[in-house]
């Protein structure tokens, strides 16, 4: 099971799937046109064209819907990193560089550009919500194992402890990540995530 | 000059300095109070006693008056990081931590605790306030010195060039230096610096 994917109840069959994507994809549709935080379930409701008590069979609150369109999202981001850096015969160093700029790349795509999702994304990260926990988990997982077959390889420096290693480079990596933080630095993206990137696999230098 | 005070016109005098110093401090209590963004030019008038008029003899704008109170701000943190950087005998790398300790500290003091400047900093930094650029200016140059120094002593590598040394060292820096990045970081601000420190240290190491 994808990890970033809304658990679901057990007891719930494929049809029942299919209606909980319905409403998901209906639901991104409209908060793309008016906004997450300006939407209420009655609104979608309406919308859709189902009853409000209808739409809470499948989910508890706007925000279970939030998520699942927000756990979506990430996951795509997610399967983009893993294709750019899972390819054969490249360097920790450059698996590195794909990974941030995959990040970066798609991050903005989907948060800013595409879709309007930026509103959701930008609530998860701001309350912590379990699918932009889940992501930032995921990133520090790809970190650690770049970082571990760097060592492994002796590209990568030794000394510092893999976990402040693995910690320190997430933060750097932050401010292009989170949506909350990458909104404001929009106007250095482009030379930005570079920068970062050659200034952390300088740190890494054995 | 202190250069990050708002240059005034040559033709004023000693007295004139008096009454903008007068007009800045009330302002200040009063944006303190009630937000720099809901407050007008007439409101201070009103709170200060002073006609409309005679303030706009001083200040062209509410802007002009919010630069001169950021500016005020700005100087206080880079007075107490030259204090903290400036002292005898010690090495680049404990004057590059002093440097970030400082702008953390003194700006959550200054931005987050003591005086409600926050709304003022992030007003000045989305907008890109003269106060707000030099501010950029100034903490780069003194990562410049710092840089130049361990590179002098054979502390830090010489191989990358010193420009995007420094550029890339600000922009790990930004989010616990920009107001508008720090807010979104308080909940991190006890260990991130210290980690971005020490990644940035090792990355200027030999």
């Amino acid at each position: 099971m994808n990890p970033l994917s809304v658990s679901s109840s057990s007891t719930r069959g494929p049809a029942e799937h299919d209606i909980r994507d319905q409403i998901v994809a209906a639901a991104n549709e409209h908060f793309s046109q008016y906004g997450y935080s300006k939407t209420t379930v009655s609104d979608l409701a309406k919308a859709i064209g189902f009853s409000k008590a209808y739409i809470y069979k499948f989910f508890d609150s706007k925000q279970a819907i939030g998520e699942a369109i927000c756990s979506n999202c990430l996951s795509q981001i997610i399967a983009a990193v893993e294709e750019a850096i899972n390819a054969e015969g490249i360097s920790p160093t450059e698996r590195f560089r794909r990974l941030v700029k995959t990040l970066v790349t798609k991050g903005i795509d989907l948060f800013f550009n595409d879709r309007k999702l930026y509103d959701i994304a930008a609530f998860a990260a701001s309350e912590s919500w379990p699918s932009s926990q889940v992501y930032d988990v995921r990133i520090k997982h790809f970190v650690q194992q770049i970082v571990r077959e760097g060592r492994e390889l002796g590209e990568f420096e030794r000394k510092t402890p893999l976990d402040e290693t693995v910690e320190s480079i997430h933060l750097a990596l932050r401010p292009y990540i989170n949506p909350l933080l990458l909104q404001y630095n929009l106007d250095v993206v482009e030379e930005a995530p570079g920068l970062i990137s050659n200034l952390i696999l300088r740190s890494l230098m054995p």
